[in-house]
C-alpha cells in the first residue's frame, strides 16, 4: 500500500450507468470513507470466481459508515458481448448487491475510468483513503486477509504511514487470474 | 441411471446455431457412441462454477470413439443478456473446446430442446447410451466421481443392465447449485 | 468483539512444551501486542482443513511488532494419540512456523488452559488486546477476511470501541468444522 | 493404465493390524474383484486433503461385489509419531470406513508391501484387476474423474485392453501433493 505522502489523488470515475444505486456516486461525494473499488468485467473468469465475491464479502462485513465498495464494470474487450442489458441480468444471477457503475465509453476500446488510472486489467482492487488518495491498486488474485488488513488500515489511519509497498503491486500473472489490457 | 429396457429413445436436439462445430451435430448421426448433453445458461453460477468445468474434463478424459460432449444454451431467462453474441465471448474467455449447440427458441419462454426434455433447470446432464435412449438426467451437481463412473459404465455396456436407480434424480436444490425453470 | 470495558484480562496460558520457540512465551510477556490463539488438537479435520493453515497466514501477514500468533495444543480427546512425539511430526509435515505450545494436563481429560478459558472445542480462536483482555473467542470456522478486520482493529484501538458483538460467537455447528469439548 | 499382458501379478499385502476389518485381508482372497489400495501415512498433508476422501468416495459409491478399498498405512518416516494408537483415534476422527491395514514394519525405514511395491511415497494409488495383477501405480493426485474412469474400466473388463499408459504416472510433484519416500 502507497503511503500518503506519495501518493496523488484518486481521479474521479466516469460512469454512463448505475446498478443497485438509486443516485450517481462519486468519489467526490463519498470523501471520508474508504472506498473500494472493484473493476471487473462479467465474462473475465478471475473476476467471477473470486474478485467479486470478495467484493461482496467486503461490501457485507465493513460498516457502511467507514467503507463504500463499488463495481466498475471497465469493458475492455468483447464490448458487443458484455452490454449493460448483459451486466444487469449477471448482477442479479450473482446476487451482487454493492453499487455497479459501467464505466464510460473512450475513444478505443478501453473505457475512461480503466484509462485515468492505467488498470492493466480485470480484475482489479482499488483503494481509496478517507482523503481521496489512490492507496493500493492491485491485479490479479489478492489475498482476503490481505485485503482485509489494508482495508481496516485505512480505516483506522489518523497519522501517516511511514510507507510500505510504494508501487502498484501484481504478484499475479494474468492467464489464471485475470484478462490483461491490450 | 436407467435401464435400457425402461428407457425411451432420447428426442433429437433442435440447435439453431453451433460453436466449436465444423458441422451441425444431431443424436441420429452419434449412434453408436455415448452423448453427454450439458445444459447450460452462461449466467447460471452452477454451471460456470461446476457444470460446464465437468463437462470440459469430460470431453477431455474420455475417448472421442467411445465419448461425444455436446454443450446445449438452454436459456430460459434473461433472453436478452444470454444471446449468442455474448455466448460466443463466454465460450472464448472459459476456453470451453467441445461443441456447444444454441437450443432452438420455442413459443415460450423455454427452448425447444430443453421442452422435448423436461428439463427443471440448469446445470442439467443428460446421458445417451450407444443406442440413443437416454439413460440418466441430472439436475443440479453432481459429483466427477459419480459422473465418471455412469459413462463408463455406458461405453462398457453390451448387455441391458439389471437396472438401478430408475428415475430421475435431482438430489440438488436449486438455490446452490442451478437455476429451475418456470 | 467484545469492548474492552465489560472484559476481564484473558488467563494465562499453562504451556508444558514448546516448539518453535527458543524460550517459553507468556501473555504477560507479549503485553503491549494483540496475541492470536489458535487453540488446536491435530487429528480435528477443521483445525488441519482452515484453523491451523489460517492461524500461520496470520503469522505471515501482520507485523511482528504489532501481532503474534501462538498456536495450542489443547488435546481434550484421544490422549494417548496425540502426544508431543506426534505433534512435532505433524508440525514439521504441515510446515507450522509459528510457536506452538503444549496445554499443560489437568486433573481430568480437559487441560489446563483450555478449561480456564472455557473453550467449548477446537478450533477455537482466541484474540487478546494489547492490554491484557481477551475481545473474542470463536468456535469452529471464522471467515479470513472477518478474522483479519478483528485483528486490525486491535492493533489500531487508541481508544475503547463503543462494543459489538458482546459475547462469544460460535456461528457454526461442531460437525463440520470443530470438535465440541465434553 | 497398464494392459494386462504387460503386468505382473501385484505382490501380496503384509498387513500387522486391520482396522475396520472383522478378519484380515488379502489379495488372493480378493481375486475376482477390483482391489484399490490407497497407501498413506495420517500426517501426510496431501493423502488428509485428497487421497483419503478420494478412497472414501470410492468405498461409498462403487458396488462392493465388484470394488474393494484398502487403505494402508504405508509410514516410512516419523515412526514413532504414527503409531496404530495415533491411527486409530486418526480413522475415527476423520470417518474413515473402508478396512485400514498397517503395514508390515521391515528391516529399515521403510514397510514390507511399499518396499515390494516399490512406492515412491505417499499418497500412492494402486489398481488391481479382477485376475490379481497391478494395473496402475500412481503418485501424488489423481483426478476424481480420472480415476473412477479407470475402476469402471475394470470392472467391465472382459477381453484385455489394448494397452494405453504403460508405466508408472506420477505427473505431480511431491511438494504439493505427496511425500516422496527416501
Amino acid at each position: 500500500m502507497n503511503s500518503p505522502s506519495s501518493t496523488p489523488m484518486a481521479p474521479e470515475i466516469s460512469v454512463s450507468q448505475w446498478f443497485n444505486a438509486s443516485d450517481p456516486l462519486s468519489l467526490a461525494g463519498l470523501r471520508g470513507k474508504v472506498v473500494v473499488i472493484e473493476a471487473f468485467q462479467m465474462l473475465c473468469p478471475g473476476c467471477v470466481s473470486h474478485g467479486l465475491p470478495q467484493a461482496q464479502q467486503i461490501h457485507d462485513l465493513f460498516p457502511r459508515e467507514d467503507v463504500v465498495v463499488i463495481g466498475l464494470h471497465t469493458v475492455f474487450e468483447h464490448h458487443a458481448a458484455m452490454t449493460p442489458v448483459s451486466l444487469e441480468a449477471f448482477i442479479h444471477e450473482y446476487r451482487l448487491s454493492f453499487p455497479i457503475g459501467v464505466d464510460q465509453a473512450g475513444a478505443g476500446d478501453v473505457p475512461v475510468t480503466m484509462a485515468a488510472y492505467g488498470l492493466r486489467g480485470t480484475p482489479s482492487l482499488l483503494l481509496i483513503d478517507r482523503s481521496g488518495r489512490l492507496r493500493a491498486k492491485q491485479f490479479g488474485h489478492v489475498a482476503d486477509m490481505h485485503v482485509a488488513y489494508q482495508i481496516a488500515r485505512l480505516i483506522h489511519e489518523n497519522a501517516p504511514f511511514d510507507g510500505d509497498h510504494a508501487t502498484d503491486s501484481d504478484a499475479e500473472t494474468c492467464t489464471q487470474n485475470g484478462c490483461s489490457a491490450p
